[in-house]
């Protein structure tokens, strides 16, 4: 894991909230993108080597409006850069946790992704990323 | 805000964490701490520029067991590294932040720390530090 890639915050408004962290960050978001096959439309801002990524649903189905509807806004997950997400996905297979996705699939900003169970890590979702090179 | 200082996790035992984390990040914890006046036994790993800090209860009034009792384990802030703490607590707090502690306080890390109200942050508990300086 080379650094952390993004921390994802669920959220109601995607409006409303890229004002309130443009606030925050004291600077706005940079970009914002829709990523359909996930029911999300999504903001990112930068903050050091780091991205916030809000997600908003796109539809009442979303993992985000569920989410939403079970806990409130907040956290959704953590994800972490890392070189090679194929031989990750395998290493913390054999560690015990509980890889979502076996294949990783296309997520948000150009990346390949596969998610962990929270109940394998202590309550976090947690995600792996790769940047796709072309 | 300079970059993601940490993010807290809270959990239900610090070594069963350490173990998981551990094996998630491939590398040992570097250091635990005890602040007795939060109700806390911390540890800390490194992940590029940025911490997790894995937050066990010291006693059953501590925020992290409230936490956990209402929520159960998971992430529980994201803290900001700042330059001028006091400086930022009164730009937020003009910007429409609730901000919880007006006179900084010490917290773990050797730093001064300050947080904002969860819901006046799209439900997410933002601590932002600054690292004290002899």
């Amino acid at each position: 894991m080379n650094k952390i890639e993004h921390i994802g915050i669920a959220v109601k408004s995607l409006d409303a909230s890229n004002e309130l962290f443009s606030k925050l960050f004291n600077k706005p978001h940079y970009k914002m993108e829709t990523v359909e096959s996930e029911g999300v439309k999504t903001s990112f801002f930068k903050v050091g080597e780091n991205k916030i990524e809000l997600l908003e649903a796109t539809h009442k189905d979303s993992p985000i409006a569920k989410f939403i509807a079970k806990k409130g806004e907040g956290i959704h997950h953590m994800a972490f850069d890392v070189d090679d997400i194929w031989s990750e996905i395998q290493r913390l297979k054999k560690e015990g946790f509980k890889v979502l996705n076996e294949t990783p699939k296309q997520g948000a900003d150009n990346k390949l992704v596969a998610f962990l169970h929270p109940k394998s890590s202590n309550g976090v979702l947690i995600e792996l990323c790769q940047e796709i090179k072309e």
